[in-house]
């Protein structure tokens, strides 16, 4: 692990940000907390208490340690013992650009400045960031944070190559799986993935083509399967044979007609369509418990990860 | 097990079709199975040699054994000791109509008449069955059958609906997961949701927003993870703290300027772009070494499987 950064400081504690906590914490990090929501504290002390237990399970680094962490009022008083950042405050422009220029101004030069933001990019709260903006960057993660490895790295155009390599290196140590989005991009990479593949299964669900429960099945018991080990470009050069470039030829015509048929159909989202999707989900899968669900999901997924861990294509 | 169905016909060995027959082997059935392909018995015979082994881990039926089957030079001599054909020849109409015209004209009335076909649909080459078309539909694995659950049963406007049960029931018996296709479009249900997402992966590399190999991360250790436990709609009601309704409001404003920029940036599939993505790919992955690849997928799917089958909310 980069010793280098010891002390995350996490804003916001709603859901992304008591997961990052949880995270940090079990990968023997100091964290110093805050979110100015009354009650705020104690529902993260509750969190983390309930939450331990799967942590310990995925593997505890020596030094973790629940007490870890110290909720504060006033962030900006604690500066000095932060290595970095993680911010998880609301999606507003605003709040960001605001508290990024706080944080540039009193965060000593080297401290990472990292937001979690899914849909905001940094340039655009950067602007009034007058001291080191070069530090400034999105690591985007994927809910559960304290569970699933993806983080997405985001650069402004100003973020300098080192603040990128530190960043990555950091999200590394701690056993993620960072990637690089090159460009910011409306949504970045893997929400703009999800909502390509969600369009469509909102269209064939809407069109009546399919139950929203047989479509779920499709995706668990065929694709989704796949790809928790290969991703979409091994997985075409493995359907290809070998090659890429088969993959592809062999899938034109094909795939050509299948696409011009997904945009003749494609899902428009507005409220009379959410209304009749809404329906045929409701018909389909009905309540789910929610608390089992997510707790058998966990659960699958540690099992899963650890086995990829062991497995040498897909350390 | 539904034992009404004990001899299965297969016919065509390549990969489709030797992976059905080593799975209907592996579930205690009798296959008799032909290729007019020169050295295709012998292939066949390495094959299922081969691969039993990985059955074994899977599980084998009680009756199970590699001595089941039949490799003939003429299905038609053979068709009353069938109760199901499992068709997958050819992706071409002309031979589909033919043979199936032969089928329908010589198999005794009940034996039910799948195609694996992913591309052409049952009502196409239904046209010459001139007998009993109502128990021809199509039954499309998804690759390798053997092992990933996922069969697409999609009948046409004249399949009857006790046909379209039996097909379910048999693939239900046997473990794997039927879904059913209420009305043919283009590219079913399985490869339109893979080639919607493929869409967007194509367009992001070749445009440079991210390398193809974190492209692949992306996804195997973000959605394509939980897509493995979680369908679209349940990952969606859960992010929507338990409504469908609440995530799709919430997600509007943003899921439409994601969706109307990857429009704006359609990947159109074209000699020189498929030139484009495939020097990226070839850049960003290179050579795969597909034996061990395949092998350690497989033996992760496995395991995932078991897990899921004892798991209650993914049972």
């Amino acid at each position: 692990m980069d010793r280098s950064i010891k002390t995350v400081g996490v804003i916001g504690t709603g859901v992304i940000g008591s997961s990052w906590t949880l995270f940090f914490l079990a990968r023997g990090l100091k964290v110093i907390v805050t979110d100015p929501a009354p009650g705020a504290q104690e529902r993260l002390s509750t969190y983390l208490e309930k939450e331990w237990s799967t942590m310990q399970q995925a593997g505890l680094h020596d030094q973790a340690s629940l007490a870890n962490y110290q909720f504060v009022d006033n962030i900006f008083d604690h500066l000095e013992q932060i290595d970095l950042v993680q911010e998880t405050g609301p999606e507003r422009l605003d709040f960001k650009r605001s508290l990024f220029s706080t944080l540039d101004a009193k965060a000593p030069k080297d401290v990472l400045l990292l937001s979690s933001s899914s849909g905001i990019p940094s340039s655009e709260f950067v602007t009034e960031c007058k001291h080191h903006p070069g530090r400034v960057l999105i690591g985007h993660p994927f809910n559960p944070p304290h569970l699933v490895p993806l983080v997405e790295v985001v650069p402004h155009p100003g973020t300098e190559e080192t603040h990128i390599t530190r960043a990555f290196d950091f999200y590394s140590s701690l056993g993620k799986k960072p990637i690089l989005i090159k460009r910011e991009t409306p949504g970045f990479v893997a929400n703009r993935l999800q909502m390509a593949l969600y369009n469509e299964a909102y269209s064939l669900v809407s069109r009546g083509i399919v139950s929203a429960a047989d479509l779920d099945t499709c995706i668990t018991s065929g694709p989704g399967l796949r790809w928790s080990v290969t991703g979409p470009f091994v997985t075409n050069i493995l359907a290809g044979g070998g090659s890429f470039r088969h993959l592809l030829e062999h899938i034109g015509t094909a795939g050509k007609v299948w696409s011009e048929d997904m945009r003749k159909h494609a899902f428009d989202l507005n409220t009379e369509s959410i209304s009749v999707l809404d329906a045929n989900v409701q018909d389909s899968i009905g309540e789910i418990d929610m608390a089992s669900l997510e707790k058998d999901r966990d659960q699958v997924l540690l099992v899963l990860m650890a086995l990829k861990s062991q497995t040498p294509s897909f350390k």
